[in-house]
């Protein structure tokens, strides 16, 4: 049979929930009637309750005192600036790794890292590779390279147009660069590109954005500045986008990876062969022999970059000190690097997409602030501090997955981890 | 100026922190004592406790009353399940959106979607895709393929024993499936494709996982059957390691685009033009011409398939309904389509690699529970249900930002909703 | 100024050319009249003639006989089966490298390889390695995997037929195959996997192919297969496509890389220190060392695989024997490993897309079957001997590029070679 | 049983060829005697003959004359600048299409275009595209940019030195310009970015080359920078390299889809109704319709971009004038679009990467010369028109073929074609 098994194994389970009368009308649109939402863009005790009384038929009254429990609608209206339809909230736990010590060009000292996940067994990985990290002297950092992305799309008739589109945009550079700057005191364009595709426009706006992630405020600035062109260009615009969906704004993309978008950040650490032995219970050759098969198999897998995972530090120190956790998509893409010095390891990452601010986003809530205190690194003049430690924290992942896996532990801490759940 | 501006900005504000002899002191290994943090397991009110003594320098004693509030260190233990070094949580807001109609295989009804987010504006912009979509009679859904895979890799000495191995490999594949599948009730080895690379050989073992997500029942199968193999297999193994980073776990790459990992589900829906119109504030045709925009943006930008965002909705709904968020790095793929349908719109996602569980992972914690009873789907039978609300959640994303920008609504709706903080 | 100044500089120059009344004009459409071409599917010396009568106004009676030599005009018919509208030949320059000893499951013994270029120090790169490769024992060869694929597609109302379909097919499939096979005495389809996009479904077919490269032979097998699936199913297609532009034909893809697309190939050697350095003029280390960064640059650059170049060896192969020349777009892709065994280095090439034939195709002109003759694997049951044949040749350039950078000759080869045209 | 099919096949017919006593031998390294090959740099009627000797125990005398044949040999100097080890031509065929139309920045009026290729049916479909484009006012085309890379690596003890060596390079980037351009009259180093990973850090230079493709130039201007680098700069270089790997040289990758390498070149035309019904033989929705469909199959399988395929065209426009072939590899990657204008359909291409001279590489070489005479396009001043004419014939395929798949008639058309051989 050529059909692979496990295709013929869907379609069979498939086929257990299909009635040919039924499901057809199962699946064709409906139009019962339905009770709208009012929406509500402020909280208050009064708008989550209203609410609630929505939810009621499928939840408890024990489900809502789970998320809308009283300190949390006591506060709703602080909750309320960062969402709509405000119900309450949910609770991750928080665990902490360190002292991890940094080494940066902004992030210096011992720090405690705050990392909310629900899945066992990940905090204890980071914490034992800050622990290894620490002992050899702590983690060198650098932000490399700033600059979010907006790329707005303006679409001509012809190739012609859009040529002399390109030259328009070049002679009034300056007065484009002052539009975008006027919205924002933090944020600055710092690179304009025009990318030509027949009769298709995308200028890759640059900028950096302070102590902020920034997505936002480069919005808002890139607005101004279409709106700037789209005021005084001569050149006749059929349709113009803020953004041409070019930019990598929250999904993986080889863009990202080439140019770089949010703060770049390398962060590198030797490990001495004695704590490989004790600390991580394996030695620099096995780790080394994993890091070529690893390699491998990140080219033979389509990777963008090569890694172990990024993901799981990120998603867990975005969500806990208030981060975007939906640039994840964007920001877990970059290298690793193990390599033989001497008898020690020298181990490196760099990921070119962090996306983290110290002011604006979530980071004013009351938990999420609480979690950057611990870092000491909440408002202005930390933003590139949080950028390298997002950057160590993911070191001290791979450096305890590469171990583990090397020395064939990774099961067994999963196993008596996350099983008795 | 040969040199891009933005390089040599970014290399003047690096300058600026920079001092000849201090810099390179500071980002040498520093030897300065450090108390390690005894790591613990369980979590109790006295761990809990014992933690913040350690934090307490930077945090103050109004931080930890936010992350470790009393309800929650008087229920530490329920946690300590799902994280190690716990000493508290981080709240995160919820919104709701619906009813959002769904004409699935497996989910079919109104639903309430809870979605947990700091980001202002993306519970509304969520809210009114579903809105357009249920007024449209609903969005139908099917879970298409599933498998969560797991790759180990065999190094052996030369091409040839790789070739034997795989030989042996498939002539023992039924006592082999027989111990993957000796470690679970649920999961089932549904298909085993050996890879060849010279001397290596990765194994890409594919699952289905019942109604968990099932990332660590995949590892502890695959585990038995890379033990039963290191056991009893003739040919000399050189190393073997439970993921040769082939499997695409926690991370985009082509494979999963292509061979998809976790559930595939697609979901789609018909908008009419007067709905576009009234809802959407736009038209047909508008969004039609950026969607033509927007796919070139995704071919140039070198994006895994084509999307607005799905990371937005996926993160939101991920964190609220206790998944591993650090999963959106790999979910957050596929392909958006619209496509002209006489006077009407025809709105589709597909995702290759939804990776959600209604049982299992942080779905067990008190407040992540109510958000699935929310949606009706906690508990045993409802993992594929739960994968189609989440791709339907994120067509409802797809439809409502491209209709925004379409429209030029994007960065009003931003900067009304986001800007108050 | 943000705007970099190469793309400044590349408008100075296209101002220079822009006239503000000309350009426009220039580039519009233009009716002027014009006389067609009246094509020709069978080639004789008067068709070659009076191709050369509609060139003469810009060329002269001397490039006819370059192109359109006597001898190469008096077997016009011969080439005529190969090409329409034919003109002549174009005569590129072959060398040869070897012997390159193969150890190959198909290809055994010296080989004397020719590669057809215009590059040079092309043929002397590989001749080195080649040498070296010899010296050492010869190269480890096996064709790993084979399997041509072509992706028609079907389009249906929704996603309930595209699922109905598919059942229809998985339950049809021996019917199927069949009609495939019925066209074709060497082709045989291997495997049938449906892929479902929400209303779209591609049948991902792949066949061995015997000894043809066996594109054509597919893509007629494929298109019985469609026209059995057209005749006989009973759900409503809306349309079908015998591609998909899926398959990965002729362009290098991410699914070529992961799931192969004709033959896919291992060859490895173990250079000995020695060689490494009397043959190569360089160290085993410093290899190791410049196979780091080129790993590296591989990963950054977002490359499919990773490698030197395999284009330049696999060009001047497909073209001196006949295959086509275009495939090397598709089959350039692959990884490349260097790696430590003891003092020593072993090397090795996997390419997961070799598309080669010793029949069909190009191999059976005159010029070209002379070179299938010098390899000795011209005709029936060669066609896997000869991918065998081209990934060693690959790993030869590979060798001696890697080398040669390593040991900072690579310029110096390229400049004293090539610079005296 | 749950491995596929097409695996247990292929070890099927692996076994089939194996024996357990011989196989093992025949893959292991022998170390029999053999004769090196005294390699040969120019190239003479003598040197051929010896290379003959050699070749006879395989090859034939008439194998000799088909590719050493008397006119060959008699200018057997000419070709021996372009080439090492040289025994003869390989002859392939040539076809013209043409007029074809081009309203060209660079190329303007009415070209007929020389293809070298062996795929029956490839010249009579670039025709049909042709017709149908110069009948429709012919294509609007121009160079959008230009920069060929490189992109030398230098690794440093560590980041710190890293960083510093940027600083060094930005200071000095005026006398480094200058010692690249002293090896070249034509080439210009237009941009130099410094793209840093921890302690690695790779210049990426960007050149303009007049009116060669300029692969050489620019290495041997690199290779003249990184001297001046390593004389004179005072941070210590651990290693460096002429090529990081990183350039995209030869092979597809994201950084050239992104960023373009060599001549990125947009060509586009209208096609009306009635040209796509009369000559296309199919409909501009019918077109259209297989449009997002084949769009849909690039983002599935992770091409670079999306195109039906450009490297039939390329591949056969390289060979015929003189380009490196090889370089199909990286030049067939862009973007096709087809977009519908009230009736009419807008089709067009771009490829970022074309890499094409006038002068230099293979275009001195006789036949190649002519063919370049029947385009007026030998000598200076002809690169970009060059390039203008090569993504021209590229849109004239993807027209072709489109509507062939769209009608239903590629198949035929391959049948018809190229079976009787």
């Amino acid at each position: 049979m050529i059909i692979p098994f496990h295709v013929r194994e869907m379609l069979r389970r498939i086929k257990l929930r299909y009635d040919a009368e039924k499901t057809p009308q199962q699946l064709a649109p409906s139009d019962d009637d339905f009770t709208a939402t009012r929406p509500s863009r402020k909280a208050s005790p009064e708008t989550v309750a209203r609410f609630w009384e929505r939810l009621k038929p499928r939840a408890s009254e024990a489900d809502q005192l789970q998320i809308a429990d009283p300190a949390t609608v006591q506060v709703a209206e602080i909750y309320g600036a960062n969402i709509e339809n405000f119900i309450g909230t949910v609770k991750l736990p928080v665990g902490i790794i360190g002292p991890l010590r940094l080494n940066g060009m902004n992030a210096n000292g011992d720090f405690h890292v705050p990392l909310a996940t629900t899945e066992a067994a990940l905090v204890a990985s980071y914490g034992r590779g800050a622990y290894a990290a620490t002992q050899s002297g702590g983690i060198s950092t650098a932000v490399l390279y700033e600059g979010v992305l907006r790329t707005p799309a303006f679409v001509f008739e012809s190739l012609l147009q859009a040529g002399q589109f390109v030259d328009w945009v070049v002679s009034n550079i300056d007065m484009l660069k002052a539009a975008a700057e006027s919205t924002t005191r933090h944020g600055e364009l710092v690179s304009l590109e025009p990318f030509i595709d027949t009769n298709v426009v995308f200028l890759i706006c640059r900028y950096t954005t302070g102590d902020a992630a920034g997505q936002n405020m480069v919005t808002i600035a890139t607005d101004a500045l279409c709106r700037a062109i789209a005021d005084d260009c001569p050149i006749p615009i059929e349709n113009w986008y803020i953004e041409g969906n070019f930019s990598g704004d929250k999904k993986a993309s080889a863009l990202g990876l080439v140019t770089g978008r949010g703060r770049k950040v390398s962060a590198s650490v030797i490990l001495s062969a004695k704590i490989v032995e004790k600390t991580l219970g394996t030695t620099v050759d096995a780790m080394l022999a994993y890091g070529q098969v690893a390699n491998l198999g990140a080219h033979l897998s389509g990777q963008l970059g090569a890694q172990a995972h990024y993901a799981n530090g990120l998603a867990a120190f975005y969500i806990a000190t208030g981060q975007d956790a939906a640039c994840v998509a964007e920001s877990a893409m970059g290298v690793t690097r193990m390599e033989s010095r001497g008898e020690d390891i020298f181990c490196s990452v760099t990921l070119p997409n962090i996306l983290v601010g110290s002011v604006g986003g979530g980071t004013g809530l009351p938990s999420q602030t609480a979690a950057l205190n611990i870092l000491g690194l909440k408002g202005n003049g930390h933003g590139t501090a949080l950028a390298e430690v997002a950057a160590a924290t993911c070191l001290c992942g791979e450096i305890s997955i590469v171990a583990a896996i090397a020395a064939g532990h990774f099961t067994r801490a999963h196993e008596s981890l996350a099983r008795h759940r």
